[in-house]
């Protein structure tokens, strides 16, 4: 063969919703059915990626103009596509990726208030509007979600948490984009209830992604 | 009186055309004439400018793709406007910067390939389409000026250098978008031949800049 074409399924959902934690019991259980699994995350996912992430973070984003940092967002994502995303699709694996332009919708857009139309312009205009086949959204009311990342960050030092620190208003208006993104889609968005115990949600989104992807794999 | 607003004023050309060197002395004769002067200059301009210019030297430019590098540059544009630019005009100043959105148009536009209307909505949307109210355009053949920048090179340890080993026929292009800039908007460019001896390229320059000012200012 060719070389069938893989996918592209994205993780997306509030902080601490479990998307690391949802998406690596997912890749190991797909890797033992037999599936040929990328797992990647943004920002990062490239060292330019890395290295960018690394300069927003600095100053606790502090210093960059909102236009700015969706401007180096964009730019992280143009590398991360080009130089991992789409070469692992094109081979035929099945990419899991933590984070992707629907982060960017809910946190710059939703969140800060960036009209989601630019957003999306940028996004036709330099990843060349590459959408994920799938975007497992994980749901969970703010509240919940930061005190998992709170107790998360009380144990390892990370730097992570650069909204974290918003007004919950602002996590609000994060989830509503997610859930309206998930709306103007329902065919390519999975929404799983995050609030239940982890090993529920795993299970709940593995028993999604197999049959997604059976019917995906089938008749694409 | 609240504040008359000053006047942006930009230095644009090839490499080696003599920006940096009829700006400077253009800058002492301007002061000498009791203009207040703020001199700055792109990439870099602000801390942000610096970091995200370091970024893109580090590799020879190669490990990011030409999307990119735009998105990139127009963030640090974004900083360096809304820093640094803007505030300086609206306290009356005459800035004096060494590049603008004229050399990503040139460089990105004419020379990479880009289409210069994205450049330009990237412009309008990000940076806010501010626009110089006056642009120094010298103009130099590519090959005299690479003489120039080379010389410079040899004599210094500079980072610059990333277009400066690409071939003539990039330059060509570059030299040929700032001249249809110019022929744009005729009225916001002053056109110099660069070829003559630096001390006849500044003292042209800067008649025409005193020109320029006296008008603009009396009437603006
Ligand atoms: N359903 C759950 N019930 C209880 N705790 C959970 C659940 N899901 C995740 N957690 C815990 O919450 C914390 C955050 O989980 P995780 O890092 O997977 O979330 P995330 O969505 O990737 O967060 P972030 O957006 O901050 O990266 C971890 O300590 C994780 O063990
Ligand atoms: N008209 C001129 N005649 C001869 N030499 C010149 C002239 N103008 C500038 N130079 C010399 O050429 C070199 C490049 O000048 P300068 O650095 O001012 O150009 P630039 O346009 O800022 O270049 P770059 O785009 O590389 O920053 C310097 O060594 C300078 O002294
Ligand atoms: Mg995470
Ligand atoms: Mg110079």
């Amino acid at each position: 063969m060719a070389g069938r074409p893989g996918r592209f399924i994205v993780f997306e959902g509030g902080d601490g919703a479990g998307k690391g934690s949802v998406l690596a019991a997912a890749a190991e259980a797909l890797r033992a059915d037999g599936f040929d699994i990328l797992t990647t995350r943004e920002p990062g996912g490239t060292p330019e990626g890395m290295a960018l992430r690394a300069l927003l973070l600095s100053e606790a984003g502090e210093v960059w103009d909102q236009g700015s940092e969706l401007l180096l967002m964009t730019a992280a994502r143009v590398q991360h596509m080009t130089r991992v995303i789409r070469p692992a699709v094109a081979q035929g694996q099945i990419v899991l990726c933590d984070r992707y332009v629907g982060s960017t919708l809910a946190y710059q857009g939703g969140g800060r208030g960036i009209a989601p139309a630019l957003i999306r312009q940028l996004h036709a205009d330099f990843v060349g509007d590459y959408w994920p086949d799938l975007t497992v959204l994980l749901d969970i009311p703010p509240a919940e979600g930061l005190r998992r990342s709170q107790r998360r960050l009380a144990d390892t030092a990370t730097d992570e948490g650069r909204f974290e620190g918003l007004a919950l208003d602002f996590h609000e208006r994060v989830r509503a984009s997610f859930l309206a993104q998930a709306k103007d889609m329902p065919d390519r968005f999975l929404v799983a209830d995050a609030a239940p115990p982890l090993a529920s949600v795993q299970a709940h989104v593995l028993a999604g992604l197999r049959a997604w992807l059976q019917t995906s794999l089938t008749t694409g």
